[in-house]
């Protein structure tokens, strides 16, 4: 497996563009990637109860497992806005009819602010489309494009592609992400899009995905708010002439494998960029008792503000790390786990049986200094592992949110 | 019912004290209450499964229902420390030694930072608590005096009491406790001393703490991390001499009402007094399904991060509100839902059955500016109801926790 550049437009088949239609003031807000055949797709859904309107769109167009093209506008959630599923619906239709494919045949999904109506702003969406069925190429540039204009407050644009082989073929998978605020482990929590240009059924894509999304898309949490908007999917159009998978074989072990790292790499993406972030914090749980008591500890200590904050003034403290797996709702005995803090720069155990050592205070901060720093948490009562990522709780964090829409 | 003065000194027969032994550097750092009899206890503990020493020894002496000394130290939270346990027990037989009554009629409680022992510091401890032993007195300076004691990061002092009528009788309960970081909902997430003269048996005693702790502690939130060292105690010495209640009868009613009100009281105080809180938030949700959800949602929306940065920016964001809603587990319809914002400068809808409505948003700015600010949550699928109380969050609360070691 190598990394390639490319990203959603790496694989075979796959074109993408992105444009300013007018949802945002300046910024690009309008994003198209298509697949010049029919695709298989799968995707994962925000578990919040508020929906926008744009998921039951998809959901419904996804329900016999293909797609060949996926629209997605930044600027607006349309969600919780009148008329969401018309304006939703109306995105396809453009789209379908831009591309000249069935409108069941399109995907959307959006992001931005809540609760605001995009009637105002359906000319110049359905203009933008039109726009980019113009402009779609099969580019790195045009993956760039595409994966700015789907960023809100995210700083860094977030972008990925592999090559790998199955049964003899060289294959590949891309993918770009968006995520930077609301950001909690449970779906999605963010948007993702992948293409590949892999032969595989729907039903094991559909597998993988889940598979893929659960240990690394939802182990990152900015601030423990779950999207109403969050949304993963993959499309699989089959042109790379791999044997194709359906059943869980070795090929299917490879492309899970590949794909979890892919979608791993994007997790520490947004993690990374998280609102006000100056720390990834990657917190490690090992020796657990199973898969779920290390997820939910890991999870609980990577959420918690006291941690976060914590480790903006790269303080050592913790305490608050054995306080925040404690109240993770995970029964587990203190009494057994080491924590140690760990960075390019060394690494520093400080608590041993659920009890504090002595450490060196000035090579701790030193050690919390960089950017990329790690909780490891060995529990010693089991053989189960999970990882999670975060990041700081900064000042800027509080600016951004408390001047979002003004 | 009337408020009167006094706190944790209200009631007949408890005297109180405060004072400075040298676990902090200069501001007091250990509280002594005492009642002349014997009185009924019942508590309540943290939930967090690593839980602090002193929680341990206190529930061992509570195990008959009978207590007549609390101690508590501010500056450690004797947790995840080395002998702990002994340390917490040996606080327990100064005091009783000094009062001349059994160990095991003593509870002990520490609040502070976490994973240091405090061995190093028993002598002083120890000094500490004769010193207490010698200024009891049964006055407001007193109760002040055992108030302040036990503050940790908290700015004010919170302290409350009333007198009723039970029987014919007349019957005092004060209180004073202890918040402002590691707050959220789950047990007492602080720390609380309730004293009454009322004669009231150990099991209605029990029932009605953990009936009030419910709707009021467990309902506040400043940063969703749930301390290793909540407790909250009511202690009953029967001095009042009012027809004891052994029966869940009329009286009960009045008792049990009136230690809501009081628990709401310092409830309050701790949610306005949260870890830079610039705002105190309550949510009310009305006409839910049932009291569970509508608790749910209530927590959620105070607890979110996203939402408390939006008050502090006086931002009339309900997106985030209903989004906050939606995640909180409870299942309900977001179709129905109506909020609103309100403080003493008016009152604004923002959002009608789940979707935006034009509003002023310069008049919703005007209604967030005050101190104490609500959100209403109309779900119109019910009759039950909830209130829960949190505060924003602001460059403070990165601030004080980025520190708070060093």
């Amino acid at each position: 497996m190598n990394q390639i550049s490319g990203g959603v437009c790496a694989a075979q088949g796959y074109s993408a563009a992105g444009t300013h239609c007018g949802l945002k003031k300046e910024k690009p807000d309008l994003a198209l990637i298509y697949s010049t055949v029919p695709a298989q797709a799968a995707a994962t859904y925000t578990t919040n109860v508020v929906k926008a309107a744009p998921l039951h769109v998809t959901k419904r167009h996804l329900s016999d497992g293909g797609l060949q093209a996926v629209v997605v506008n930044s600027g607006n959630a349309n969600a919780c806005a009148p008329d969401g599923e018309e304006n939703a619906l109306a995105m396809c239709h453009y789209t379908a009819k831009a591309l000249g494919i069935p409108t069941e045949q399109v995907a959307v999904s959006s992001t931005g602010v809540i609760g605001v109506s995009m009637t105002p702003k359906m000319g110049l969406v359905q203009m933008g489309i039109t726009t980019l069925a113009g402009q779609l190429a099969d580019t790195e540039q045009a993956a760039d494009s595409a994966a700015r204009a789907i960023m809100t407050t995210d700083l860094t644009k977030k972008e990925v592609a592999v090559a790998l082989t199955l049964g003899g073929k060289p294959v590949r998978i891309g993918g770009m992400a968006k995520g930077s605020g609301m950001i909690h482990p449970n779906m999605g929590t963010m948007l993702g899009f992948l293409t590949t240009d892999a032969a595989i059924s729907s039903p094991l894509l559909e597998k993988a995905l889940q598979q893929a999304v659960t240990r690394t898309f939802n182990r990152i949490s900015v601030d423990g708010d779950t999207s109403t908007n969050d949304f993963c999917l993959i499309m699989a159009n089959g042109l790379a002439e791999n044997p194709a998978i359906t059943t869980e074989n070795a090929d299917y072990e490879v492309f899970l494998d590949t794909l979890t790292i892919l979608c791993t790499h994007l997790a520490r993406l947004i993690a990374a960029d998280g609102e006000g972030a100056t720390h990834l914090i990657t917190c490690t749980v090992q020796h657990a008792p199973d898969e779920d008591i290390a997820t939910a500890v890991a999870k609980s200590v990577i959420s918690s503000a006291l941690v976060k904050s914590a480790i903006f003034g790269q303080d050592a403290n913790w305490g608050r790390i054995l306080c925040a797996a404690g109240y993770s709702g995970a029964d587990f005995d203190p009494e057994t786990v080491t924590i140690s803090f760990a960075s390019e720069v060394g690494e520093i155990v400080v608590c041993k049986n659920g009890q504090g050592v002595d450490f060196d205070e000035d090579q701790a901060f030193q050690i919390l200094a960089p950017f990329e720093v790690e909780i490891h948490i060995d529990m010693a009562q089991g053989t189960a592992a999970s990882t999670c990522w975060g990041c700081d709780l900064t000042y800027e964090y509080v600016k951004i949110n408390g001047e979002y829409r003004t």
